[in-house]
């Protein structure tokens, strides 16, 4: 049975009441590809816009296996015992294939699911990385707006998608586990750039020597690629121990007293950048459509036997697009 | 008195004979921003293309101070003297203020400007860096098929110039100077993940030790950011001593020899590159010179202040754009 959507002040009073359901509601609406809806949502958006900006924007990074859902869910309920409200949204370029492999199985977090006050919300699915992160930056608005505290934004770093979490973020963290294949050298380029903290992870039982090891290379590392600014730290934690989380948290806090002004600038340009890139990406979604991926094909074959140059083959399907 | 150009058959025939006053108007055609010189100049262009892709193409950059002209005299001379013929072009995003700060004088290097085997070509100026790069791109082209063995491209680092040197070169080196600021910290986010090879400059006299350490550190900070494949080199050299060069040219031909056919694949996705971005950057500039900066302008700050979201204002500006 296809639902019907609720209307906008149907919207704005459930977020007025602190109703759930509603919210889960405005998500929908904001994810769905229904002209309809989409009309209605950026209405919404508008609405809500004032009320946003509030919460704590952290964006959490880390490969399959690291134990990123043991990390969100010990750090989740943290939280949520300071007296703090949690929304944890995702960013999945893979969630396409697999139908949504971030969060779709909230299982994986089974107390912060049923913590009343946290939020926990599967990654949209979408054809293309720049959809579904506008779908999470729209999340992010209205679980701002409807009040929660924190929004925790996952990834698991696949292609851009790390880029595409830190440009939404105030604060980005990447989890890293050694000895598993995942150390220095398995971090793909200009990330740890992005990066305000690593958090090593399963700092427990018999890895506390590699551990220690790996946390003074990263911190090498973030130290050769210095920001201005903040310097980003290297912490370790242990979801089994129950430790390290305090330590992540007050740095957290203090990067947030400390840095008031940077991140409200950072915000105005990430607005900035977001609105550029969506623009760009329209035009070239536009080009695409109008020319063919098959004709663009042809020309990139052509430049790469060496047939054209490539400016020649640029003006010819510039040509195709204006035509 | 303006001259008039040659016709694309002397153009060709002043090629065949390796007529350097001919690559030089040639150079110069494609620099041209006359449209019908433009028209000539892909025309050639496309007739030379065979014979293009033969030459080593290397990337040299390093900020003013660092020894940049001091280096490539020395190394230009030391290639010449192994019976090569070397010609020297840069992309400078600077010149256009200054009127080719980069090669603009010769005198800089006096040995190599006078030499016979070289060929030394001020930057283009150009309002854009996508325009410079183009017709420094272009020229090399032209360098490739009068047969030149290798073509070396400088730039002065500023801004994305030296992604776009590294993105038009099979090898691209940095050349630093340690103890003048221009330490690892300064080096620009991203811009060592492109490096072949780190070139520590001055290395004689006092400086021994300072270079020592500097060695280290770069080769550290390179070993972090390993590429696949190929393991960045950091050397040293001295312009005054003319201690290093021949290390440095004979990890160059290693670096050929070893990865011939990711060179190859690499000058094909260079290409492509080339092409999608001259494809993107048309398409932008299609797109300003519509709309106009001050509605884009005019809309960042809605964005900015929170007034729209920049769904919306990409939405609206799209709007401006097509109609």
């Amino acid at each position: 049975m296809k639902r019907t959507t609720l209307s906008l002040d149907e919207f704005l009073e459930g977020f007025k009441t602190k109703n759930r359901s509603v919210l889960a509601r405005a998500i929908t609406l904001v994810e769905s590809e229904n002209p309809e809806h989409q009309a209605l949502a950026q209405e919404l958006l508008q609405k809500i816009l004032p009320a946003t900006g509030k919460s704590k924007r952290i964006g959490i990074s880390g490969t399959p296996g690291v134990g990123k859902s043991s990390f969100i869910e010990t750090f989740g309920k943290f939280l949520t015992a300071e007296d703090l409200t949690v929304a944890v949204l995702a960013v999945d370029p893979t969630s396409k294939v697999t139908g949504g492999s971030i969060l779709g199985d909230k299982t994986r977090m089974n107390e912060l699911a049923i913590d009343p006050k946290a939020f926990i919300r599967p990654s949209p699915s979408g054809e293309t990385l720049g959809g579904v992160s506008r779908r999470t930056r729209e999340a992010m608005l209205l679980c701002e707006a409807f009040g929660f505290d924190i929004v925790l934004i996952e990834t698991v770093g696949v292609g851009q998608s790390e880029v595409s979490v830190a440009e939404m973020t105030d604060f980005f963290m990447m989890l890293l586990q050694p000895g598993s294949g995942d150390d220095l050298q398995g971090i793909k380029r200009g990330i740890l750039e992005l990066v305000d903290m690593v958090v090593v992870t399963k700092d427990d039982g018999d890895n506390k020597l590699l551990i220690q090891k790996a946390r003074h290379d990263y911190e090498q590392a973030l130290h050769i690629l210095r920001h201005e600014g903040w310097t980003p730290r290297v912490r370790t934690c242990s979801a089994i121990e129950k430790t390290g989380i305090d330590t992540i948290w007050s740095d957290i806090n203090h990067f947030y007293d400390d840095q008031d002004n940077q991140i409200k600038n950072k915000r105005q340009s990430q607005l900035i950048q977001w609105m550029d890139q969506l623009v760009k990406d329209s035009l070239i979604q536009n080009f695409m459509s109008a020319v063919g991926i098959d004709q663009i094909n042809k020309f990139r074959e052509h430049v790469k036997s060496g047939k054209i140059t490539p400016y020649q083959a640029s003006q010819e399907l510039l040509k195709l697009f204006t035509k």
